[in-house]
C-alpha cells in the first residue's frame, strides 16, 4: 500500500487507493479501451529477473495491446500474488520500475489487489486507454491487395529467451545482452499506434508470434497473407544469430513477445504511413501483401515456402 | 476461448473477445467505477470447491466493491492462471457458473487472459460499474453522530470456512451447510448499494472483517466508531455456533468475506434508509454510532469492551 499509493496521485478518481474502487471517465468524445493480461514466474518471466523489470513487463505488454487499438494510454489497475518468500526491498524495487514507466508512458495506477500466492509470483494488470469515439483499430479490416507492415524488429524476444537460458553462445556477449533486454522489457509502440488511426485497415500487436498474429488478422478479416522472410526486419543481434544457425529464423518468425505492431493498409496509405512512422520515431517496414486465399504463407529467401510446426500460443 | 466468447455477446465493445482489447463507454451522465481482485487456490478458496463456484466467487466479491460505491454493475474482464492438471469439463463448469451470474447481476464478460499457472489456480477479475457523475459512495464521509448500519448477517463466511475445514461439529449439518455456502458464494448487495446514493455518508463492503472495515471508514473519515455486539445481526446458524462457543463471536466480528455493506448515515436519513432496504429486499440493521474519538470500540453484551487480536486482513 505505502509503495503503491504514491503511484496513484495523478488520477483523482484513484482516491489514493483508499476506497473500494476507482472512478474513471473517458475524455469528451473518447471511448475507453480496456485490456487485461496475466503473467506468472517460470512461464512469462524468469524467477531471477530483476524486480523492477517485472511490473514494467506486464504494464508494457498491456500498453502494446492498447497501441494495437490506436489508444492513448491513461491508467492501469494491478494485481499482485506474492509468495511468502519475497525478499526485503523487492516491493520498493518493483514499484520503482512502475514509477519510471508511468512517467515514460503517461499512465497512472488507479487500483489493485495484493494477495498471498500459494507458490509462484503471479501478476495481473488491466490497462485503460482512450481513442476518439469509433476510431479504435481492429483486426478485422484487412482487404486483399493491402500491404502488410511490421514495426521495429522481429524475433529479438524469442531469441533473447534462448540467450537468457544460456543459449546463443555463438554471438557476441553484447548482442546476447541486447536480445535478453528485448525479452525482459517490451517496447510498446504507443506513439505509432495512435498515429495509425485512419491509415491502417487492421492492426494487432505481435505477442503470440509474427506468423500466429498475422493468422489472427487473417481469421478476423477472412483473408490470407503472403509475406517474404527476407523483408522481415531483424536486429543486428538476431541477424547474427540466424546467420550462424538458419533454423533460428523460423524461431524468430514464430516466437512471441515481440510487442511490435503488425498492420495492414491499402497501398495508397503508404506515404502517410511513412510520415506517421517517422513522427513516432519508429521503423515500419512492408513485409508482404494481403491475398484473397486463406492462410499465412511465408516465402523463404530461396523462393520456397517456410513451414511452421506451431503457430504460437493460443490465448483466451 | 470457445467457453468464454458466448459470455461476451451483450457488449458490442467486447468484439466477441477476438481483438486486442475491448471498448467501454459509460452511459451519458455516468462515471465508470473500476475494481480489481485476485484470488488463489489454498488462500481464498479450497482446491476442491466446485468449479462453477470459483468464477462466481471472485465476480461477486468485485460486484460487492461496486455496490459499496453505489455502482450499477455492467461488465468485467477475467484473468485465469490454470495449472496443467485442470480436469476435463472444468472450464465448461467454470463458464457455466459465470453465465448464471451474468444473468443474475446484469454483467457481461468483455475480455481477459488465460495463462498456464506454474502451480495453483489463480483468478483475477476487474469489474466495471456505473454511477451518476459525482454520485459514488466513499469511505470518507462519516461524521460524528451518524448511525452505523450493516446489511444482512455477519460472520457466516468466516464460520463457514471453519465448517468447510471440518469444524463446528456442534451445530446441525444443515446449519453447517448454510455457513459453507456463504463462504463459497458471496451475495453482493448490488440492489441496496445503488439505492444508498444520497443517503449514506460513507460506505464500504465487509471483506476484511466487520471490525477492520469499520476501521477503514474511521481512518478515511477521521472519526471513531462504537458498536454493540448484540446489535450485530447473526444468521440462525451463526447464532447457534456462537451460543455453543462464545469465543466464536469474536471470530464472526473479525473474520472476513461477509460481502455485506457497512454504512454510516445521519439519523435524519433513517426512514429513507429503511425504505431503500425494503425496496432492495435486504435487511439493514443499525449496530452503533460514529463518535469523535478515534478507534473502533465493540461493546459486549455484558457492557465490557471486546478485544480483537487482529483487525482482519491488510490489503493492497
Amino acid at each position: 500500500m505505502r509503495h503503491f499509493a504514491p503511484l496513484s496521485t495523478a488520477e483523482a478518481g484513484a482516491y489514493g487507493l483508499t476506497d473500494d474502487a476507482a472512478s474513471l471517465t473517458p475524455s469528451a468524445g473518447c471511448e475507453l479501451i480496456v485490456t487485461k493480461d496475466m503473467m506468472a514466474a517460470g512461464v512469462h518471466f524468469l524467477a531471477d529477473d530483476p524486480a523492477d523489470s517485472l511490473g514494467r513487463k506486464i504494464l508494457r505488454a498491456n500498453l502494446s495491446d492498447l497501441a494495437a487499438m490506436g489508444a492513448v494510454p491513461r491508467a492501469y489497475a494491478l494485481g499482485l500474488a506474492l509468495p511468502g518468500a519475497t525478499p526485503p526491498g523487492w516491493l520498493e524495487q518493483f514499484a520503482a520500475g512502475l514509477a519510471e514507466d508511468q512517467a515514460r508512458f503517461g499512465v497512472t495506477l488507479i487500483g489493485g489487489d495484493t494477495i498471498r500466492a500459494p507458490d509462484a509470483l503471479t501478476l495481473s494488470l488491466t490497462a485503460f486507454g482512450e481513442v476518439p469515439q469509433g476510431g479504435a483499430l481492429r483486426r478485422s479490416g484487412a482487404r486483399a491487395g493491402d500491404d502488410i507492415y511490421v514495426s521495429g524488429t522481429i524475433g529479438d524476444a524469442a531469441l533473447g529467451l534462448l540467450a537468457a537460458e544460456g543459449g546463443l553462445g555463438m554471438i557476441a556477449p553484447a548482442q546476447r545482452a541486447a536480445l535478453v533486454e528485448r525479452y525482459r522489457l517490451p517496447r510498446p509502440r504507443t506513439e505509432l499506434g495512435q498515429r495509425l488511426i485512419g491509415l491502417a485497415s487492421a492492426a494487432i500487436d505481435v505477442s503470440d508470434g509474427l506468423v500466429a498474429d498475422l493468422g489472427h488478422i487473417c481469421a478476423a478479416s477472412r483473408i490470407g497473407a503472403r509475406i517474404e522472410a527476407n523483408l522481415v526486419p531483424l536486429s543486428p543481434a538476431a541477424d547474427a544469430a540466424c546467420a550462424n544457425d538458419p533454423k533460428l529464423l523460423t524461431h524468430a518468425l514464430a516466437g512471441g513477445d515481440d510487442y511490435e505492431l503488425l498492420i495492414t493498409a491499402p497501398p495508397r496509405a503508404a506515404r502517410q504511413l511513412g510520415a506517421a512512422a517517422r513522427a513516432a520515431d519508429t521503423a515500419l517496414n512492408r513485409i508482404g501483401s494481403v491475398v484473397g486465399e486463406a492462410g499465412v504463407r511465408v516465402l523463404a529467401v530461396d523462393g520456397g515456402e517456410m513451414e511452421f510446426a506451431s503457430a504460437g500460443y493460443t490465448h483466451f
